[in-house]
This record gives structure tokens, sequence and C-alpha cells, in this order.
């Protein structure tokens, strides 16, 4: 056995003690975001009404290379970090690829995904301003799970709206929420202005992402005390995701291995942002080189087939504009189960990085995704979260190409979760009832055509 | 900040090379395992049908103080173990007490459970001795998840009978199993001739544990190249869980602390067992002093309210009689969250060591157990499965007598693992619709008088 252990664990004073802000050493910038109403670019006391002010300021913070984490983030952040890399032995021997496969498990506490790396931090800034609690909203349920964790720790409220189809079919998701204290509401509900609206227009409706987060930030902005909070996409999510990449730069380091390929599941950008921040960074000094790779599920496309424009961040159309690949703000992902995926946009920091060259970006299709995940879990003993399966699909790729040409490649992916709460998927795929549903370019056109014009 | 760290991790060179056998320090050895025909104690031989070889001499060694852990196991073992040793600072923050609160987590794995470390063990003698696969019955579901996991991991073909009410209750259990590529038969099922029997006579009858015993042995003793197994009660499987131990007294060692008291839940006594085996083992020399609790639940509390007998160990009564505490292998547990506590006796081995005095038990009513479930859950993050949660309750219960009396105690507890498939538990309980159960001392004597005349 080689001298690599199979889990290299840094020590509790080795995580992080602030967060790398990549957009510092961004030559050019994520374009700014913009006003929807006047097209004029965003400050950050624009945002204080719906966001934290602390919040704000790291959103629109191009500057600082580094952010301190605070004392209390880092005392919650030793619950759980830091979090494994893993050297994939088990799957390298199955595969008989001369390939290193290593992986970033961030599924290791109990919110089941990397999504608490941020949710602590949000909470932390909402109890240092005084608030009583935040408001959000949650598809899938990974970001409502850890959101609600992160709140009960801090002792805030939370108040989830849920999209209703989600509400009902996830009945697990949304008791782990209950059970840590959140209060959580089907969207479109009959709490806000716009939730009653919808239930007139479209009497029995499932519900939209789109809707959820309109319900919340109205119920985050006509509540005294409260502000809303979102968990992918926005640079300050990315900011606090960075400590992802940090730990496995720095557990990388610890056993003096230079990663060739770094591969991340990529829907907003929160993980893949997180992951290759400290990487990129060093292709952005010049210090280094490294093949970057973005995974998208097929059904929706943003980087591989979308447009790099300014469009709303939501489909209600009530945030601010932001540039970035996009796929249309109306673009409606088919049924699909990897949810934290089904997001029509792409983080502006990495749409940026991407149209300057420092990441390619593939699409797999959701079978593939599955076999994979599949192949991995018997293996390495780990159930991956149909996410972070996107990455593992490509990483499987990478290492048998590797196989073919005999080369020991350093790929490194980020396994952001566990597949806990999506067993129906897996049954669906085990049943062999899955299908791959791929949009046609005239679906993609037909929603990038009512993109704004800026 | 103390100087112990919120997770006390060993070094993968630190992970036990030899499980510890608590019998070989037993002055009174447990009772052997009898034929229920002629009331003859056992042979290892006699056990060659139904397990494999080398697990029934692990059953029957009195002998050896250490049994050396296979390198195939050791390298299984180093996916997820070390498993980390806690300080519950947040826990101890939230109860003011000036105890100090150390859990052992075994949920870090994707079986969810400890359930894992005996799987992995019982697959490897299996794999070795040639085998084609194993039987075994899963009532909750964490040994049935573990089991297919580890024989995922070897090749081995792995049949799991479900109790009908679980396969049809908790089909996401079931997909786990399916996903690491097990066939899962909902007991009674047409594939046995007591299967067969049971439906014939039962028609649309929901199975029983005892009954997918009887179809597991069955189908192990008529296959070619099939084995039975089984996760708990049986010696060898508290002699595989003392790695549990042995991590936890190294890895208190390594911070200088000694632990004054142990808590474990209590069902057939895997963790109890394999928790306590390495203090108990210094207790039974003459080394040293611990205070060591088993909680059970109030439905089904055998230590603290059964007789101390020769006993079936399954409902079925096509098993050995063993003499440990029971309740009668005709007791009906009523429904109880805590799945996998639902058994009729306990371990031999633990059931001598409380009948010798050197340990303790308590039962706690099932209410109790959630509410202290979830007061851990938001303040330490891990989501408990009820089994475990049971020690949780004892363990919030002794910190808070030093509150009272100002003692520093060193409380040590194990924590088995997570609840992710326990959400209709949780809710059930977030609902306020969750009962307390308590058998009536007629149930119990009832039960008690067919136990076998011996």
């Amino acid at each position: 056995m080689s001298e690599i252990p199979y889990k290299i664990y840094l020590s509790e004073n080795e995580i992080p003690s602030a967060w790398y802000n990549v957009r510092a050493d961004m030559k050019t910038k994520p374009a700014p975001l913009l006003n929807p109403g006047t097209g004029e670019p965003l400050k950050a006391e624009d945002l204080y009404p719906i966001f934290c002010e602390e919040l704000s300021k790291q959103e629109m913070n191009n500057d600082d290379q580094w952010i301190d984490i605070p004392g209390e983030v880092l005392d919650f952040y030793k619950m759980y970090r830091p979090s494994p890399l893993v050297r994939a032995y088990c799957l390298e021997k199955a595969l008989g690829t001369p390939a290193h496969i290593y992986y970033k498990f961030e599924g290791n506490n109990t919110s089941g995904s990397h999504k608490l790396n941020s949710a602590i931090a949000q909470a932390y800034y909402a109890k240092k301003q005084g608030l009583k609690g935040v408001t959000t909203e949650t598809g899938a349920g990974q970001w409502g799970t850890a959101l609600s964790m992160a709140t009960a720790y801090f002792g805030l409220d939370c108040q989830v709206y849920m999209v209703k189809v989600s509400y009902e079919q996830k009945p697990f998701r949304r008791e782990v929420m209950r059970t840590y204290g959140a209060t959580v509401t089907p969207s479109p509900s009959m709490n806000t202005n716009v939730g009653r609206k919808i239930n007139e227009q479209f009497p029995g409706t499932d519900g939209s992402l789109g809707c959820a987060i309109s319900e919340a930030v109205e119920a985050a902005t006509t509540q005294e005390g409260y502000r809303y909070v979102l968990g992918s996409v926005l640079n300050q999510v990315l900011l606090h995701q960075s400590v992802i990449g940090l730990e496995t730069k720095a557990a990388l380091d610890k056993v003096g291995v230079k990663a060739d390929m770094i591969i991340g599941c990529a829907g907003g950008g929160s993980n893949l942002g997180g992951l290759i921040s400290p990487f990129v960074g060093e292709m952005l000094r010049g210090e280094n080189q490294y093949e970057i790779i973005a995974v998208e599920p097929a059904s929706c496309p943003s980087l591989t087939r979308g447009s790099f424009v300014y469009d709303f961040c939501d489909t209600g159309r009530v945030c601010p504009l932001a540039k970035m690949y996009t796929l249309g703000s109306n673009f409606m992902p088919a049924p699909n189960h990897a949810g934290g995926l089904r997001y029509h946009g792409m983080s502006t920091i990495l749409s940026q990085l991407y149209a300057d060259g420092f990441m390619k970006a593939t699409s797999v299709k959701q079978t593939d995704v599955f076999a994979a995940a599949e192949q991995f879990a018997r293996v390495e003993g780990i159930l991956p979260a149909p996410e972070s399966s996107h990455a593992i699909k490509v990483a499987i790729d990478e290492a048998l190409k590797c196989k073919e040409t005999g080369e020991a490649k350093n790929i490194v992916f980020g396994l952001t979760g566990t597949g806990y709460f999506d067993l129906v998927a897996y049954q669906k795929y085990n049943d062999g009832v899955m299908d791959d549903y791929i949009p046609t370019d005239d679906d993609i056109a037909a929603s990038l055509s009512q993109c704004p014009k800026v």
C-alpha cells in the first residue's frame, strides 16, 4: 500500500482562518449587478434592505484577497471540518487505472452537503447584526437543511419557503428542517402578497423556485428584523465555500501531490467555485497550471449551451440583473433528480473565468450519472448525491482515458454531499425507468430571447 | 477554548490491528449455546452448516485475548475508520454542565451505523471460505445496509429477507441495499418452505423478524455455497465491534482523559459490547473502575425487567438456546421507532457481565428519547438515530446531575448512527402524536412462562 493514507485529514488548527476572495486576483472582474429598473450598477448599500450589511459588502468586495473567518464561525467549522480528502484507492483498483483519484468529501455533516459552510457564515452575520431571523427558499432541500442547522446554532428564527411539489414529495427533507426548528411553508402560500396572487391566478399550482424566491424576499423585507439569504450563485457564497478548496490544497501539499485536473459539478456554482478558488488563483497569478472541468446536467446546460449575457437571477424577475452564462430566467428544466443543479444561470465569477478560458465545461446525461454513482458507491462506500455524481462520472471517464494513455494523472474532484434523500431517484434508476431529457436548440433559443436588453 | 479538540482523530496507523476478546478476561464465561433438541452444549463444528467456519470458531473462542484483524478487513476499515471521538463542547454549553461529554460517532459511513464493523469481517471470512454469498434478515434496515456494502466490496451475493411491513414502509432502506447490489425479498416470501407455509397459514401477514430469520437460515442451508450471517447478539459480533471501544480508549489516552462513565444503547448488545470491552477488560483484570450504563427502551426492557435464563434466540424457535436476559422469545414489542433495539434477549456476554455486577442498566421512554435527540441535533449538528438517542438521553441526565453536584465527570457515550431513515418517527414526535408504550408485568410474565425448561 502506498504511503498516502486513504483519508488525508488536516488537524483542527489547519482549518483556514480566512476565506480566499478569488475576485482580488481576477484581471477581468465579474460584471456588477444591475438595478433591473434603471440599468445602473448596484452599490453595497442598495442591498442592505435585502441582505445583511456585512454580506452585502462581501458581495461587492473585488479587492481584498483574504477575509478573516470570524471566531464563532470557526468554532462551528470545528464540529465537522476539516473535511476529509480521500484517496480513492478502491475506485482506482476497480477501474484498473494508473491515475490517482482524490475526492474532497463535504457530506460528513448532518446537512449532508457543502451548503453548511456558507449557511453558518450567513447566520452568524445575521446574528451579529441583531436580526431576529432569516428567510430563504429551498428546492431540493440541501440548502434549507443546512440553513436550519446554522440558525438553530445561533438561536435565530428560520423561515423556509419550500417549492410545494418538493414539500409534498420530500417529506423527510421537510422533517429534518422542522427537527432543527425551522418553519417550513409550502410555496406558493397564503402568507405573502405574491403567494396569494399566484394562488389566485393559478389555483392548485405546484409552485416553482422562482415563486419561492419571491415569497422569501417579500417575507424578509416586510418583517421587522429579517433578511433574505441564498445558498448559491452569489459572490459571498463562493467566498465562504473557498474553505473547501483551501483545505483541499493544504491536504495535497501535506502529502506532496500536485493536482493535474480538478473536477466539480456546477449548478449555481457554490461548490465548484469554492473548490477551485485557490487553484484558479495560482493560474490567475501565473504561478501554476491546472485543468479545471465544470460538469453540468445535459438537461440544464447553462455553460455549455447558454449565452453570456445580463439576465434576471430569478424566474420571478424581482432580483437584480447579473451577467452570467444563462439559459434564460424562464427556462424550465425538465424533471431532473439533480435538483441542486437545476438553475438557469451560473455564478458571475465562474461565468467570467469560463469566458476567460480558465476552465472547461462539459455536460452529462442523467442515466450515465447514476451508473457512475452506483459504481462509486459499491467500491468507495459513500452513497453520493446525484449532484455530486456528475463530477464522479467525469472523474471516472478521465481515469479511463489515463488507462488508455498510461498516464498517472492526479485527478481531484468534489464530492459535495450524500444521497440519503434522493432514493426515489436511485429507485427509478434501479428499476430502469429513468429518462434522459435534453432540451432542444429551439427550447433554449426561445427562453434566451426573453433576456432583458441591457 | 480548551486544549482538547472538538474531534479527537487517531491516525490510520492507530486503527487497532487486533480485536479484543473480552471473554478471555471473564472469570465467569458466558454460558454455552445449547442444542434445542438435546440440551447439549454446541461445538464450533456444529455451527459450520449455518455459519462460516472461522466465524464459528470465533463464536466459541473464550480463550484468546486478541484476534488479529485480517489485512483485507483493515484496508476496508481505513475507508471510514478511525471514527471520530467528539468532545461535545456545544452540548455542554447548552446544558451549563461542568461535566465533560465525549461521544464516539459511528455514523460517518454510508451504512450510517456501527454495523459495518462486523459486516465487513463476516463478508471477508465468507469470501475466504470460497462461498458464493450470504443470507440474512433485516428489520429496521441498518444491518442489511451494512452487509450489502460489505458484500459489494468483496463481490459476494447478498440475499436479504426484510420483514414485509418494513419492506413496504421503508422503501428507501430497501433501495440503498439494491443500489449496493443486494437482493431484497419481503418476508414471508414464496422462496422458502417456511415462507410458503406461513403465507398459507396467515394470508396477508405483515411478517416478523422471527419469520425472516427462519427464511434466511433456510436459504443459507439449502443453497450450495451460502451461509447465514447476523448483525448482533453473537459473541463474534461483539468481538468485531471491540474496534469501537479500542479506538475510544486510544483517543482518550491520547488526550490524557480517564472516562468516569460509559453509556451505550442496548438492543442485542453489538454496540454496547464493543464500546465497553476494553474498559470492562480493565475492570475484570482489577486495573481500573468505570461506571457502565446500558440503556434500553422502556418498551423492550430485557435487562431491567427480563429473566436471566436459557431461551431461543429467535421467535421462530429454529436457532440454538442461549443463556441471557430475556423477555421470552415470543415477546412482541409494541411498534417502536428504535427498531434496532426491539430484541427480546441480550448478548450472552453482556448478560453475564450484568449478572456479575460489571454494569448497570436503565430504561427510558420513547418521547423522552426523541426530546433528547432533538436537543442534541440542534447544538451538535448530527441527526442521531433513535437507537443512539437512548444513550444521549441518559448522558444528558447524567450531565445535569453533575450540574447539581458540581462534579466535572468525564462522560463517554456511543453515538451508533444517524437518523436519516427514521424521519417518519421524528415527524410523529414533531407532530406530538408519538406514544410511550410500556409492557405490563403480566405481558412479560406471560411470554417468559414459555421459555424452554433447561
